[in-house]
């Protein structure tokens, strides 16, 4: 079986593309709520219990700080997570924002942004070992001014992974935290005798840590990033784009899992075509993680052919991607008008890969038709907005006649209008 | 009754003043969860249901838009608001973010802001009808670029008032949807026959409309400000302070509501009785609302007595208020310190009251302690931040040997590395 193509004629419904693999967490939900509350009542011993039913795993101790590492990782591996910790800092430093101070009816009104304290980036852990998410995590954090910053992480047999130390601490974390799913959410969000609490939990994870953030968060406990669904990309291309090209950067989306999506839009049934017969061609040639790769083209994926690029944007706007890709003549053009997408790359030579690795961008991004409403990780992730305001007398006297109408139509004009009223009409005695 | 006095010291503890009365959410959101789904369900003939059942009221219709309205209004109303709108604007405006552009190793870094396209911002009816919540929730927005803003409120016996129509007007609003409750929540959720579905939903509520906001927002339907809990201020003053304009701030506090939280921290016991006698004076002289005002004074309320100024901060800081005064002769110095609070007043001539109504700042702010993680209300609850790039072939090549050792380090060499390497050993021949 191949990937679908469609023409998209006006019969073409959107409907079952735009869902996408949703996940159901009602289920999750139920099993992950007495996981919580054993880790809150019981903290240190009930986290040892969980790691021994659910990692089958007895560790000796459950926090490793960064600081005790020795220090041994493949220099090559060191030497990629350093360049790639250089460009991710230029490009979020570049992000700090500026504190504001304006002039309005002459007071002075501003904005002061100051840092969340503590934070938790979650990194799965076994097979999906990712060292480039902690960077990801970890360094707008630290730019952002966080304090005390832990990676929680489910426990392996032969202890921490040299790779995940090296990446913690090129980073700047302070901790490892080896506890995995929903029991790792809880105890950084509850925190134990040896575990810190964060007030602020990121990062992907399976179904159990998405339904662990999205309880917590709901209760007032922590805040998280957008909820973490399957990854996805879309790609607009036209036949200028190398067909070959754009079948790697489809698979190399369905590489992450079998429920990811890779969607190309174009213009062209023709290069359609051959885009499909490129991805064919390549799951002969590199068949590793094949069957893999296979459930994602064939279950979740699609190349869909529109009357025109305009309309692939359209739709890409309404999909509102994690990842797009826009390989056309005129991309720059059709950037214009995306209006909701993670992150965007650009032309023939920004395969996805790139932000995801090494060019600076975050690769924590929103998924699932997230990316209408939230942001793609980054510096103001951590910082919060405190708003100020000095007023002056005589500014006072000028707004009371307002503040006086406006009390007295919300029926709080006895203490609310008189909190202004007493300071003008001060005279040395109360 | 008067309000507590306490002297703290070392044996004092915080615990029961930082927990503040933290709205149990657990038993609501069962109730809530039923109306969630019958609503989803039965759309409109379930909203005309539930509105009968709840607020005993059978509407005609459901959706006002603002362009119907016949314009009759209380002139000196209308006049305060407008002032008010010059005001919001003119320091929402000051927020709009410049998009960004980096040069990274050689490529195009950037962020563009986009905004969310529909927006309900919700606002309690009955006693509790405040217009300037409408100008303070709608006016970022519209500033944003949201395309559809419309305001779901209880329904009343008489229609809508024309306070409120004149604020949804003034403000820029598109609609006003008479639907309290979870079920206004909802409906604007997942939409109806006749009612606009919304993508983000802020403001304030009772424990059925921050329920059902949450339960929404955990499901992935919408996004939400930051929950919603009791109003609170905390004051740090010195003897410098007028203990009546500072008795007179804590009652304004006091008037929202009987679970209102209004703390002073201060470094002097002469002024905290000053202030505390000024307050049991008050609530003889100003005797609206008075059973609401001695409720929150005596059961939610404090004055702390503590060795210095700075420990008055560190308190502060722990205590993360929605609303911060600073009524010392150093407040400018203080504020520095100052890490979390919603938003902060300034010296003697900036009551709390001013921000709710006049100077500018918005009045939709993080409660119970949130401002440790949550910002402000303000344009860029609106905006999200797209990143995008573009590669050039020369960086693409630079840069590959390290996406190559991260890949296979990750395991994903052989369709992320692949996507890099491929462009770059490109012969014409796939």
């Amino acid at each position: 079986m191949s990937i679908r193509i469609r023409e998209v004629g006006l019969d073409f419904s959107f409907e079952p593309i735009l869902q996408r693999a949703k996940q159901d967490l009602n289920d999750t939900l139920a099993l992950v709520r007495p996981i919580l509350d054993q880790v809150r009542e019981g903290g240190d011993k009930a986290v040892y219990e969980l790691t021994e039913k659910f990692d089958r795993i007895k560790p000796e101790k459950l926090v490793y700080p960064v600081s005790g590492w020795n220090g041994k990782a493949d220099p090559e591996l060191v030497s990629a997570l350093e360049k790639a910790k250089e460009n991710i800092e230029t490009f979020h430093k570049a992000q700090i924002p500026a504190d504001l101070d304006v002039n309005v009816s002459g007071n002075t009104l501003g904005i002061r942004y100051t840092p969340i304290e503590s934070v938790t980036v979650y990194a799965p852990g076994g097979k999906a070992l990712y060292p480039s998410t902690i960077l990801m995590g970890v360094i707008p954090a630290k730019i952002a001014g966080v304090k005390h910053i832990q990676i929680v992480t489910p426990p392996q047999k032969d202890g921490i992974p040299d790779g995940l130390y090296a990446a913690a601490k090129i980073a700047g974390a302070d901790a490892i935290v080896t506890v995995g799913g929903a029991q790792g959410i809880a105890a950084a969000s509850y925190g134990t005798e040896t575990i810190s609490r964060s007030e602020f939990v990121i990062g992907p994870g399976n179904k159990f840590v998405t339904a662990a953030k999205v309880l917590l968060s709901g209760q007032g406990v922590i805040g998280i990033d957008s909820p973490a669904g399957p990854s996805e990309v879309l790609v607009i291309a036209d036949d200028s784009a190398n067909p070959n090209w754009v079948a790697a950067d489809l698979l190399s989306q369905a590489e992450h899992g079998e429920d990811s999506a890779a969607i190309l839009c174009t213009n062209s049934m023709e290069f359609a075509k051959k885009v499909s017969e490129e991805i064919d061609k390549a799951l002969k040639e590199r068949p590793k993680r094949e069957s893999i790769k296979r459930a994602s083209i064939e279950n979740e994926s699609w190349i869909l052919v529109f009357p025109n690029l305009e309309e692939c944007v359209n739709f890409s706007n309404l999909y509102a991607p994690e990842h797009l890709e826009i390989q056309t003549k005129n991309y720059q053009e059709l950037f214009k008008k995306i209006k909701h997408a993670g992150s965007v790359f650009l032309g023939p030579y920004s395969p996805v890969a790139m932000g995801d690795y090494i060019s600076g961008t975050n690769h924590i991004l929103p998924t699932a038709g997230g990316s209408r409403i939230f942001s793609s990780l980054g510096v103001l992730t951590f910082l919060k907005r405190v708003t100020y305001q000095e007023v002056t007398r005589d500014s006072l006297e000028k707004l009371y006649p307002y503040v006086k109408v406006l009390s007295e139509f919300e029926g709080l004009d006895e203490e609310h209008g008189n909190s202004v009223k007493v300071r003008l009409s001060w005279n040395g005695k109360s």
